[in-house]
């Protein structure tokens, strides 16, 4: 059983049309993240708030400085590509531009777009396709050790901790696999499953055949999807919470998120504790041993001193590593996560 | 936004193939429970232990008795249509009978069936086929009122349950909708949404449009699908719940079920009242108010007298109406949940 592969020339010019926030972007700036050595450019729409710090480019300047590859940066709710962008990925593919997406509608489906593509000899690549033939989920135990990223929302941070705990992990030669869950980790890692993309029957099986089994001391690194606690998306996350038999979970935050995205009403996010509980006993299921290894929050909006007192408070409170990935890093959530199995 | 309509034209041949056991036939046994007017025969491979009771039929039995419809009434774990089952399909399509189906591999990708059809102008039917352009649910409260099944596993009961509580409902004359969402549901009701064929990312959404707003005093009575205990499909269950925003749920369960079917390992089904909390406890997240009903037990295996004693030990314990659907019936469930939203 294959995962889905995907293989994108650099260098990239990273897409990002005219969403409303950076929460939209998390395409773009993932790649930008950790992949910075592929990203050449960006390309926007007017009135597009969102900014990677790259150079900014029209068609022209694309094929001027080399661009081998388009890809989209943003996802809009409901990840349809709209119409208002076509022109400008028209104009790419037919100047020679391959063009990648992770959106569940696909380029390859677009007439115009393939038409220009053909002319311009260039590919399109969507990266939001399972593989097929993926099996209903076993529930059989399999060898290896694994740590999941669940959030108290989307777009908290899951993919960023879950790769940063990964590079922590490598750099104490652990042997660990990022495994992606979503298009921009499988950008990011060139394989994965979309989760999110497969017919809701699989889930959990796609998760397991995303976790095989390993050698006793080799760490999967699962990216999450979606969270418990959105209505929108919770049963994408139990199912990928059930398939992966996570010994470990890592629960992400944005501290300034006390209500999920995208939902209409009231949906508050519970005290942190609480959704560590539900989680822990909903992922004993599969996995009896499970525990948290750890709180990784998004604290960006605070300064040094606010993010100290906050997390230090959470820390007392919860009995666990609490850290921001970027302004602390994973190492306190890699120590814990390894002492607590060796 | 529409659902998955079928129209199938009776009388109606029931395929049985060559499974295991009724548990696997669960279509056929629905549609000759809830439709018997329209069913007039079964065809089974050799060995089949499965036996609905009607008149047996080959292809040229099938033709004399003039079967307008083959109803594919079995379903092996994962969907898939076997090649041993082509031969007699084939020959039905050929002869003119038009063949229905609710597996995830559909009869239209198969050419040599697509062939036999086209030859014998028969109609090849692929009933779990979700509607497109399914939204990401929003999570916005809905008008009218709402009453989901849950089960301890898959194949306990809860087509029949809610279908037997629909009925109730309608025999008092309180406007109720039975709302299928699963392929035999669907034949039955002739619309509805097969909900594990939904991409996961719009389980939630699709489980939205199946249970629009309606009347104040409507009911609909939405089939489950799946179990938050069975880690093969926990996924597809929990968004189904979410998306629902149940005002009561009933529990579905089977007395001689101790552990989860189709799953590797020790999957034991906890107590009830831990199910019901648990169960309650996630439904709450999109309808606070949520309160179970009742609890729906098949106890064909127990004499009168061990049911009389199992079912009022479990409604003592859980102070709740328990019944088994068939020998009891519904009423005292649609008693308390009428009770409880007056």
């Amino acid at each position: 059983m294959s995962l889905t592969k995907v293989s994108l020339e650099p260098p990239y010019l990273l897409y990002l049309a005219d969403v409303a926030d950076n929460d939209h972007a998390k395409t773009g700036f993932g790649i930008a993240h950790w992949r910075p050595e592929l990203c050449a450019g960006q390309m926007r729409l007017a009135g597009c708030p969102v900014d990677l710090g790259l150079p900014e480019m029209g068609v022209s300047d694309a094929v001027d400085a080399g661009i081998r590859t388009a890809i989209i940066g943003v996802a809009p709710v409901g990840g349809q590509i709209p119409d208002h962008w076509l022109p400008q990925l028209i104009k790419l593919a037919r100047a020679g531009i391959d063009i990648a997406s992770g959106m569940h509608s696909k380029l390859k489906s677009m007439p115009d777009l393939v038409a220009a593509a053909y002319k311009g000899r260039s590919n399109l690549t969507d990266v939001r396709v399972p593989p097929s033939n993926i099996p209903i989920g076993q529930g059989r135990p399999r060898s290896g050790k694994r740590v999941l990223m669940i959030g108290t929302d989307c777009a908290v941070g899951k993919k960023y901790s879950a790769l940063a705990l990964h590079r922590e992990l490598e750099r104490r030669d652990v042997r660990a696999t990022f495994r992606a869950t979503g298009q921009t980790g499988i950008m990011i890692a060139g394989e994965g499953i979309p989760i999110d993309a497969v017919v809701a029957d699989f889930i959990s099986g796609a998760a397991e055949i995303l976790s095989p089994d390993n050698d006793d001391e080799h760490w999967d690194v699962i990216e999450g999807q979606g969270s418990l606690l959105n209505p929108s998306y919770s049963g994408v996350t139990l199912g990928l919470l059930h398939g992966s038999q996570p010994d470990a979970l890592v629960l992400c935050h944005d501290a300034t998120r006390t209500e999920t995205l995208e939902v209409f009403g009231d949906y508050r996010i519970p005290e942190l504790d609480e959704v560590i509980d539900d989680a822990l006993r909903l992922a004993r299921r599969t996995r009896p041993g499970c525990f948290c290894a750890g709180v990784s929050v998004n604290t960006s909006a605070m300064t040094d001193f606010e993010r100290e007192g906050y997390l230090g408070k959470l820390q007392d409170h919860l009995g666990l590593p609490c850290v921001d990935p970027v302004a602390i890093g994973m190492s306190p959530i890699a120590n814990f996560m390894l002492k607590h199995t060796s």
